[in-house]
């Protein structure tokens, strides 16, 4: 079978549709949990199943530091190794190397850089991490690409987003295509729609199963980040899968969807369950807030979550101040679960050709009014 | 209904039954699972319940400084709190105000302390524990009792066990009746067999659903262990259910069955599964170990749990140096799995009369030989 992405509906700019993998289909818009180092933080891969996600992400940079890439490859891959049969997108490191790594040192062929973890010295070039991701077993492999500190001249970003170009080339060069997977492309060119189109031509010309648009949600904030991706998504092939990296909030993910986006991966809810803050329907709440502490309620009446249909709001609270694990875990399954409904919730809009008004639904009750929204 | 235990077999001193309680039946012996303050650690009550547990345990102490026991109440008790809806024993808070709490003032009616948490004064009488454990909605109260320090004398020991025997009078004084729930006094005396024999007189003398040995496994080693139930478990009455206080390793629990006790709780094999430590059929293993690290077969062949059957010892490993909450997650489950079986193995056999074999079986394989009980 042929990696593809099958459109299902339009509605305005936005998209819903299958995504055909090796490992499985996947509805898309689709929000993928991050599961940086073969573990999405406090889950069972049972409850990420439960929560609906179809597509996990896994980490280059902190897989080949630990346990290794070649252990991975060793234990069958990273679907059996973390026990997720279904498709896994990994990051091609070059974020994190950016973000977490010591000492870098960057030229022409690659990046060397020392370990957050032990000091010891890396080297990440495209090929390398290429062959990383194949170790890995990735359904989606991604191109390593310069992730340019910011801020930085416009000459900067250029010369940063044509080095990307020319790594995506020697990445493409490297990946071993196999039936079912796919490698995507990653837009750069920062908040520029004129180095965004030249990023565009450039990875059409090698041409790839999927484009990304990364280098986004790094602090220009949302309306910039929206007017980037208004001039940038419309050049992408309509028949390629629309990947926006690192993306976001409820509200970025619904604004993402609608200018044509299919699939999205952040940390936040994960991390914010882990600090006892909700994503509801009626906006965020933080469950240490005093005022839960007498709560019977649960947290989201409605959501199908172990959090929300089991227990209370007096419970999480007390957890959270307890410090019990069991609160990060109950919240981070909460948050995921928010998530993956909100993407059924827009997917469903888009197929019934209602998602401005949907979106309209969701942002009134985000803003919410009352007690509930303001905790 | 009245709360009862009810023999089935016994096997030498070892006996099989069910505790009969408002809260469901619990075949004995049992392992009851910790829950000092409402939560199992690093356990959803669904994880719990798969492993078998039929009663778990909670904390007057700790609950009554978090979340507050009224709090508790007016959540309609620690069942419906906690989502266990199963039987739930609470202890006194007299081991963990000796434990735990600062600036400890002992008088005849009881004890004054200071929170671990926040230093606030509180005040625990034995009207107060009993008063508390009720608001909990505790199926199984226990009378509150003085720990002693020890090393101690043996008129020291004396005074306290008397003590105690005063405060369980007043205890059971305290206690509101209610059908299926139960009050179980706590016999004390250090390793001194005339203590513990006028400690069960004085017991017996005011009579209680059940009976508990206390101030055991305080580092008196196993043998005094043992040779204190040998010299008091036959006091008890045959009718009545029994329970060793915080034990502990598997093979005190074997040693405790084998000397007639039905009941024990104790927070090795969930501390053990946060630091990386599996009980198994073969003995202990530590998977941080590096051993582990290109393992790819399970933790422990054949056992049920979610880490045996779905993921493998390097997976494990490479949680625990990766500190990720997964791997605290798996162990507790897979060590509180190991002790659950155990219990039902050690039942099974008792059933069947051949207690003994089954026990020289255990022990064997615990002691172990080769790489597998190396570790």
């Amino acid at each position: 079978m042929k990696f593809n992405w099958q459109g299902v509906a339009v509605d305005g700019s936005a998209r819903a549709g299958t995504m055909n993998t090796a490992h499985g289909n996947v509805p898309t818009p689709t929000f993928m949990p991050v599961g940086t180092a073969g573990t999405v933080k406090a889950m069972t891969m049972d409850a990420v199943r439960a929560t609906g996600a179809g597509i996990v992400l896994g980490n280059t940079y902190h897989l080949m530091l630990r346990p290794g890439a070649e252990r991975v490859q060793m234990a069958g891959g990273l679907h059996r190794f973390m026990d997720w049969p279904g498709p896994i997108l990994t990051d091609s490191g070059g974020f994190q190397v950016m973000s977490l790594g010591a000492l870098r040192k960057l030229d022409e062929d690659g990046v060397t850089f020392r370990s957050h973890l032990d000091g010891s010295a890396h080297r990440l070039t495209p090929e390398r991490s290429t062959q990383i991701q194949h170790a890995l077993d990735a359904t989606i492999t991604m191109c390593f690409d310069e992730c340019l500190q910011l801020p930085a001249t416009t000459e900067a970003i250029a010369a940063s987003m044509q080095l990307s170009m020319r790594w995506a080339a020697r990445s493409r060069e490297a990946f071993v295509a196999r039936d079912g997977y796919a490698q995507f492309g990653i837009v750069q060119g920062g908040t520029d729609p004129a180095l965004r189109a030249d990023s565009v031509r450039a990875l059409l010309e090698i041409g790839f199963e999927g484009y990304a648009v990364g280098g986004l949600a790094v602090g220009e904030g949302q309306q910039l980040m929206f007017a980037t991706l208004d001039a940038t998504v419309p050049l992408l092939p309509a028949t390629a899968p629309r990947y926006l990296m690192g993306v976001g909030t409820p509200d970025d993910l619904l604004g993402g969807v609608q200018r044509g986006i299919d699939m999205f991966d952040c940390v936040m809810p994960t991390r914010a369950g882990r600090t006892a803050r909700a994503y509801t329907g009626f906006g965020q709440l933080n469950l240490r807030n005093a005022r839960h502490a007498d709560d019977l309620g649960p947290l989201e009446p409605g959501c199908a979550c172990l959090a929300c249909t089991r227990h209370s709001r007096a419970y999480l609270h007390h957890l959270f101040r307890a410090e019990e694990m069991l609160g990060p875990m109950l919240l981070t399954w909460h948050n995921l679960e928010y998530y993956q409904s909100l993407m059924r919730g827009i997917r469903a809009a888009i197929l019934q050709q209602r998602l401005e008004s949907h979106a309209g639904s969701l942002r009134r009750a985000w803003a919410g009014s009352g007690a509930a929204a303001s905790a």
